[in-house]
């Protein structure tokens, strides 16, 4: 039999365990996890430098290799991690809803594991092991796909959460790594409705759109922002200045990031905002209007408009009033957040309204858009999709429902 | 321009008008498609006419000309559900939660539409408007694909809603009926996500497979229910007959009928519970052990303990105990329905606790999964995915949320 299929038997198999533990049982097996991931440090990092070494003779670029990179520090960060997710609440077990009915069923619905996850990500070991503590936290077994050039740092990783696992209540079994990384088998892996309940893919476009084009099982869809910053006619000065570099420059390689400012033509500081930007480094694509004015900046073209640079590039366009700055973001966006700096309260309950996003901002940088910030203590992704998780999603994105139905002979008339 | 992208524009065109409605906006439109659908009744009849014709034609079975066909009556039902619509509370614009972050970020999570659902079912035109009317009751617009032998009678039934929208504040092209019923463009409906942004299936297995396996947008799955009864030792007596009478004759051709009562061994009555079932009409499927002793029992095959009989046919089986029940339904289950008949609470505890469906029974029939018995007022379907909506789904399993973040101008540090 295939690895896929052992390893998915197995996990289903661990399901039934999991099921059943009590928050401290979970806890005391991540604060297991812990220590051993402490203790393997020189291990871990060993089995990193193969995969380092593979790396540079494949050719992986400079960024690729950093993302690969363990190092004393970053483990100790993923050991962090792990400890933070054993001081959450546990969603598993809490009543969402209860009542009772005119025939006396009493009903109470219950948050529940979600059963498998399938986790099939890129190149960054870190995910190996948070996207494990954060599914055995809600009582889910998982099968980690990640990516062949990270091969042996998650063998190392997940080998040592498994030895971890058979000192602890939670069955080893409950975490699996696939070792197969051909294309065929994940193929396969996308439709083993049998065994997995829902797929949760973290990595570039290409990847995303891969597992939602070829998945049979549910996809937690995670990914592209395209996100927009409205300045409004009566945007403070400064406000909108600081909300802008923070959106753009803190971190212009994630999906949070701005990628284009609208500003009201009416809003009298454009020419401080554009030179700020300049001077900070940022490479501006405008309306030939602006680029005309402005020498630094290049005339944009209609695919500038629809593109995540994740890089120190902007956007920018006058537009003349809110419902235009609305139209833009109906056409460009990519529903995952988007921000309208304004004093007007109307134009503001416009913007709430009107705009279809997972996360809105007033007066506001986009990048809290994310799990921690939210105050979820954790995420595993930020959901792009409408259905079960809009948004940043913590532990409760991972957990489902059931309805027990009380009754005492009760049957339809 | 095909007429699916023509018509998918229009509905993305109507979301931003239907987003910004008011509840008693929504609610006088629905009386207007109420009043449209009892004035054009006898339009409605003559075009159902033509549908029957045809299916008389085209060998239709008796079942399927029998789900295919209006009456006065019928349609007087279809009518009260949609004024039962009118009457439920609008979940647009709940508000789900609301926090304040240690940086003085505000946030309120709320209820907003969908968007753009698309209905995907078979023969019964009385989907056409219960789809409708739920969707248009939480702001979203809604794209129905049914089959093409009721062909004339959806036509007939979205031209008389279309007609009553005209007059009212929802938009006409709000609801559209896909007239193409051709392979090829339902193929390409489940996969035009640029405009739809969830699909529901209703119907035979065969239907809901094929979105779930082509779809590249959302799916809520619904259907399949292979339910299981589990008489415990200490069951009572009539309560357990009555339940599994209920369970499986009330209505047998539905999703939430038992198609399997698995019997403790140590259960004094038996042989009463059979003979009754036996007189009763239903088929009775069983072990060698059972079909030996009683010579109306047929010996079940391995394919019985996995079939959705949809008729009075019932698979018995004897087991030891609950976790011979629990393994039973964990194997051949489809996490839709299942019940235990018992006097022993840890077993009730035991088998809530380890069976993974979506609704669990303690002494009540499983016929009670179902939106209106829920005490949600409306259904627009059962579903027997774990993400999203789980069971039952109500008019707040056709909304998603929005994040909406007030700040004073925060930025990232």
């Amino acid at each position: 039999m295939s690895e896929l299929i052992t390893k998915a038997k197995q996990l289903k198999q661990a399901t039934k365990q999991l099921s059943v533990l009590s928050t401290e049982e979970k806890n005391e097996a991540l604060a297991m996890i812990a220590d051993a991931l402490v203790a393997q440090q020189s291990y871990i990092l060993q089995e990193n430098e193969k995969d380092m070494i593979a790396g540079k003779e494949n050719g992986l670029s400079p960024s690729l290799l950093d993302r690969l990179q363990l190092t004393e520090e970053r483990i100790m960060q993923i050991v962090d991690g792990v400890r933070q997710v054993i001081t959450l609440p546990d969603p598993v077990g809490e009543t969402i809803e209860e009542w009772t009915r005119p025939n006396g069923l009493h009903l109470k619905q219950i948050r529940v594991p979600l059963g498998v996850v399938g986790m099939v990500y890129e190149a960054r070991p870190n995910v190996t092991v948070d996207a494990a503590s954060l599914c055995l936290k809600t009582g889910n077994a998982v099968l980690l796909r990640g990516s062949s050039s990270a091969i042996h740092s998650n063998k190392a990783l997940v080998s040592v959460m498994q030895e971890a696992l058979e000192r602890s209540p939670i069955p080893a079994d409950a975490i699996q790594l696939l070792e197969d990384t051909s294309r065929e088998t994940a193929q396969h892996m996308f439709r083993l409705k049998e065994y997995l309940d829902v797929l949760i893919p973290r990595g570039g476009a290409g990847l995303i759109q891969s597992v939602v084009e070829n998945a049979t099982i549910p996809v937690l869809e995670t990914g592209v922002g395209n996100c927009h910053i409205f300045i409004d006619e009566s945007a403070q000065k400064q406000m909108a200045i600081d909300i802008v570099l923070n959106a753009k420059l803190q971190r212009p390689s994630v999906c949070n990031a701005v990628e284009t400012v609208l500003i009201h033509e009416k809003w009298p500081y454009t020419k401080e905002l554009l030179e700020t930007l300049h001077e900070k480094g940022v490479e501006l694509r405008a309306d030939k209007q602006l680029a005309t004015i402005y020498p630094f900046i290049r005339e944009a073209t209609e695919a500038d408009w629809a593109t995540e640079f994740l890089a120190p590039i902007l956007a920018v366009k006058p537009v003349k009033n809110v419902e235009e700055a609305i139209e833009h973001i109906d056409r460009y966006g990519t529903k995952h957040s988007e921000a309208i700096i304004s004093e007007c309260n109307e134009h503001v309950q416009q913007f709430f309204a009107r705009v279809d996003a997972a996360v809105l901002y007033h007066n506001a940088s986009t990048r809290f858009t994310d799990g921690e910030q939210f105050g979820y203590g954790a995420e595993i992704g930020i959901s792009t999709q409408k259905l079960h998780a809009r948004g940043p999603m913590g532990l409760r994105a991972i957990t489902t429902t059931k309805t027990l139905v009380y009754g005492n002979g009760q049957v339809r008339t």
